[in-house]
């Protein structure tokens, strides 16, 4: 590594939700995504492609943890509407709004940005914003 | 896409805080990095690899937009301390462990896991946790 070099990949993107039961229902049922790892009322782990997409209960993980915790974890949580959003082609998009209509998720908003690419939202039971869009929105491929 | 299929790669991953100054400035200091693209008091968005990182002033994204918004982009918004996590190898969270010191930040935590690999952990100014580690304690290459 150089002194310029700068992060080169995300491993861990991480949400909150205080009920993590419902987020664990919520994207299995919609998303069908099964969880990596968890442990109850504190916290529900996900692979995503080459990452983690970590669901952490912010009333516990905000909490110091006790002198004799195992690992020196740092705490940390956050309260509010967090927000993710995942790659998918065009197609993929298509597909996935055909799902949520399926599953009675409610897409808040569904566009094009002026530089092309769409991009569609929706709600998990915590409130985090969730959304799928095509990389290119980014001049990512 | 079938019906079993889960979303493949996380395209944004989101942070918050109140002062974006004070981000852009610790962010190109410590972690070399340069904004992709910012607003003014409202967001401040980076490339990492292959997907974003955003960071949000969540006093500006959490109201709903005016009827008038070119986009309807949803509100989202949270408060507290976030968490985000870097990949890297073995050298280079050496390397930034020394970076850190050069620039006067404290390492919170730096351990091995019981599975294998390494994880430092820091804050960014608005609190966020911010950790580098080998992606194989997700048993990740």
């Amino acid at each position: 590594m150089t002194a310029s070099s700068s992060p080169t990949r995300v491993l861990e993107t991480v949400l909150y939700a205080r009920d993590l039961g419902a987020i664990e229902d919520f994207y299995r049922r919609v998303l069908a995504m099964e969880p990596h790892a968890k442990a109850e009322g504190r916290q529900v782990f996900y692979r995503v492609g080459d990452q983690m997409l970590l669901f952490f209960n912010p009333v516990m993980t905000s909490r110091a943890l006790a002198d004799d915790a195992e690992l020196p974890v740092p705490p940390h949580g956050a309260e509010g509407e967090g927000h993710v959003c995942f790659g998918a082609t065009s197609d993929e998009i298509a597909a996935w709004r055909q799902r949520l209509a399926r599953e009675g998720v409610s897409v808040e908003a569904d566009f094009q940005w002026p530089g092309g690419g769409r991009s569609i939202y929706f709600r998990d039971p915590a409130g985090n914003c969730v959304e799928f869009a095509e990389p290119r929105i980014w001049n990512i491929e």
